[in-house]
């Protein structure tokens, strides 16, 4: 009776992505409704020390970008009060100033034409485990999307205001999508919102893991070939625009304020 | 006065097991409704991984199961939204499609049909946990249900998507009511609802609980002969009903969609 | 100008306890509603591993005590739904059966006319610590009402049904007003139900800070003779009822209903 | 068509200062209603240990202060029942009395003419890392406001009652603006109502995270030179209100009432 019982898996693997392609739709969000909603997913996941973070991307003029506004928490922005800069941080439009951190923002986006959303966040785990100048370990399936895929900065370059920040956390990053900043936080950079909504999430949670199971003993590492697959698996597109607007159902049962 | 006080503990172990069986009546849910009754209880325990994790339990109709959509969150799962499939994991009924990681819960369906509903999660502890590669310490009275009664895979065998980690995950299993997947989650196979619901909030806690312990200093053993005795003392089908008639009142203090 | 900085810490302690007895008024709460009010500060202090844990105080009849009923949580005991047993665990008046488990406080009762309450529970990280079998350190300020006045059984007897535990369990309290129990949890005697209340909600906040402490270092012990003090000066009947007080005000915001 | 890609790292850093001066204004609160909207703030930032914890702030007669009201709770402090009292704690308006370990702010007061605000409690995580002796370990940028900044009292003088805690814990804070008092708390010292509460919730925090990271390895030290130059650039007055009036937002959708 059954059919799939004897499918291999690159077979059985082909079937659920071909099955998700049709059976899910995508959001009618606008950007700046993504970032804000991002914003209120962040906060609720645990992305809130007071002012510090900043979250950025693409607007449809080169060159510039969506931002939130200095002094407003994570979980106070919606899609009118987020401000559109240009890579001096000059505003073109909105109330404010953008985090003057925000400037290796910028020479990450200059780099990385493939790069349309950036979120740096200091959130708890994720901060402490910058403390011990490791790095992320991915050895949890559900991690895998930042198997090799997290470079880690070691040395702290001090306050992020300058231009040589910019460079040395451009530097760091590379080609990957994430990036662990010693004595200080981290950065995710990719193609969607939805993605780097979902990776930044991830990486905390990833943090967290690895502080408790190294708190209590030894981490075991997992083979790299079932750790590339797992990612390539786990991390596609249309799986992070479904997880995103799972999240974004979420936030907006107590956040609908952000969309407007 | 006092008439227990000379009784033995074997008759008083029998005379309590007689108050309850008389004082506490069952509930009027249908399956639907508890697994939908699960999932927000589970997602109210802390088993929310995003979109990981499934729930199954047999249907009417044999070899047919009822699991949660793909794309829903646990704290989104209503009676009405559950779908019914067949061990394919074709849609019978319901919109949407399933998790295709389901699949693994049809070889435990087939090799054990004292089985009525699987839970695979992977919540935070566990995960944690899950990540040293050690099987789950049961040292606490509470998290007695699961002593020698909690399977252990050390080896991660990739993405449960295929027919190879069914057989593997089914064959790991055995007989138990619990597995701890290393590198991955956890894995409850009851024989109710009910009981496959309180296991999994309690492995997530005994996950907790020896994390705890772990970081802090040595675990110490208790009496197999004890932890057998508390194993089936706690355990029982009649308490398991109560405590989760307990948890379904507190989630629909919040939840009271999900019986619809 | 100043008047008492010259004073002496003794005159000092003096006076404030005059002023503390004159300026804070008590409660008119029955014994009901505040075993009531126990119960929902309890839950929302943590002390909730579902159904496990009882509490009990004496009631006004000799030999009587009131109690939880089986199956309800902590957070939906009312001063209606508890139940009047005797100390076979006949329940005198109410509605449904005591937890079999409450046999263990009818041998403290009997062994200490001292005692009013008792609250046995297994909150999380007292649990947590006591697979450890090591005893509670007090090594804080605010932990010191249990220093010297926390026993510990470092052996499980089994699960706490028969009198074998009530005799061990009561011999393990002696004189003191709190047993850590291994692989098990704690338990509370104390004279006034406040008393009780604040007690339990701090040895499970002691049991944490005594995690978190050994999880990064060596606790490092106080001077006995000062502990002593400070036992002696935070934990007065007149000070935990105004610190009962407040915790009942904070649990009745959301759990008013407990009063009826 | 960048024109601060080529600006210094300290020019930009005036650049910022300047454009956050002009962009974010000051509020209008009175000093009670600061003081208890930090009240507020602290207790959802974790600062809540029943009644142990005092607050005051410099009133306009001299040698006289604003304080909390013992028996309530820091949920339950608002503008209007805040008492005034001298430097003998006598009360010169309001209800009730204050924590007579209120005596020691007194001592700093006069030793501090720069001290406007005192804020002492004992959060989990303070307390905790207290147990340890060991100073507090600034090595996370978010930190170093306190950067040689949080002085250290390695042994305990027992209850805080006596005129001799007064001058032991003024002389261990000296002129910095925090101290870590080992078996006890956290106390900051600071010109404005707004500094201290984010100092306050930022030590905190750096328990936090140090327990975190000590659990799970060695923590690395930060360049001395680069914690300075970013103590200076976080820890503004300028950024503080700004930060405590987004604090105070959140607290405000909650705790309306405090400013009453």
């Amino acid at each position: 009776m059954s059919t799939t019982l004897t499918m291999s898996k690159p077979e059985l693997v082909a079937l659920a992505q071909r099955r998700l392609a049709h059976a899910v739709g995508d959001s009618s969000w606008s950007a700046r409704q993504k970032l804000a909603l991002t914003c209120r997913i962040l906060f609720d996941g645990g992305h809130d020390s007071g002012l510090a973070g900043q979250i950025t991307c693409r607007a449809e003029q080169p060159d510039t970008f969506y931002t939130q506004q200095l002094g407003l928490g994570f979980d106070e922005i919606g899609a009118s009060n987020l401000i559109h800069v240009d890579q001096d941080l000059q505003v073109l439009s909105g109330q404010g100033i953008p985090n003057p951190a925000n400037r290796f923002h910028t020479w990450i986006y200059r780099q990385r034409p493939d790069v349309n959303c950036i979120i740096h966040t200091h959130p708890a785990h994720v901060a402490a485990l910058s403390m011990l100048e490791v790095p992320l370990a991915v050895s949890h399936m559900d991690t895998t999307p930042l198997h090799e895929d997290c470079a880690f900065l070691a040395e702290w370059p001090g306050i992020p205001v300058g231009n040589e920040e910019g460079e040395i956390i451009a530097a760091a990053l590379g080609d990957k999508r994430a990036v662990l900043l010693a004595h200080h936080g981290q950065l995710i950079a990719a193609g969607t919102i939805e993605q780097a909504c979902v990776l930044a999430l991830l990486i905390e949670r990833a943090a967290r893991l690895q502080l408790l199971a190294m708190a209590a003993g030894q981490i075991k590492p997992i083979p790299p070939a079932l750790a590339s697959e797992a990612h390539d698996w786990i991390s596609t597109a249309k799986r992070d625009t479904v997880t995103f607007n799972y999240y974004a159902r979420r936030a907006l049962r107590q956040h609908a304020d952000c969309l407007i």
